[in-house]
């Protein structure tokens, strides 16, 4: 089934709770990952909350890698947005996991945009910038 | 069943496609349905692809709202991930669609970071900064 977008929606459970609450790691190690899948990245934007947890989103040119982390659960939820063939989200995947010391994960992909709801049903072309 | 945070993935389908060209409007109008559902906007941060599309997301103190735009498909994918009990995250749904005049929608709403696969297993509390 042909879709525009790829979506991995990833729980990791079992994390360690100190890593889940240092903002400069963590976005540093989110950039990293989505160079790791083979992603262009264009920017990121974390922030820390107070008392614990951070949340932040590295945008790609093939779409997004987000995370926020409740580090009193040890829990992180991390989504790998992607589109075209030239990006592996399970890249990003196994290199957080290792990162965050995660010991389970539950892991859902799924298809953004699919073709076949699309086709045939097109308004007009946007005007190009 | 008790979880950590809602995620309501979004599939506009049959948008008017100049609207979703419109990077500084989409930002606007993203922050706007943030606002309605409740939320608190942090940040937010898009940008504009070349020929088409816009990506973009807005942080909130209660997760993220993202956007990724295919005007040439007059297809737009828009996650709302929330959690607590103070958002709405189908005021910001409601409000999308009418801006974008999509015509169809699919959605799913899923649980993240599900509290009976977390308690019991915590290895410790972080260190608050």
């Amino acid at each position: 089934m042909k879709a525009l977008g790829n979506h991995v929606l990833v729980e990791f459970y079992g994390c360690d709770s100190d890593i889940l609450n240092q903002t400069e790691l963590i976005e540093k190690e989110m950039t990293k990952a989505a160079i790791l899948s083979g992603a262009t990245v264009v920017s990121s934007n974390f922030h820390t909350f107070n008392p614990y947890g951070v949340s932040g989103v590295v945008i790609i040119a093939e779409s997004h890698l987000s995370i926020h982390t409740w580090p009193e659960y040890g829990y992180a939820a991390v989504d790998l947005f992607t589109c075209g063939d030239s990006v592996d989200p399970w890249k990003a995947f196994k290199h957080l996991k290792n990162i965050f010391k995660s010991d389970h994960t539950a892991t859902i992909e799924m298809k953004r945009g699919q073709l076949h709801d699309i086709e045939g049903e097109l308004k007009h072309k946007p005007n190009a910038k």
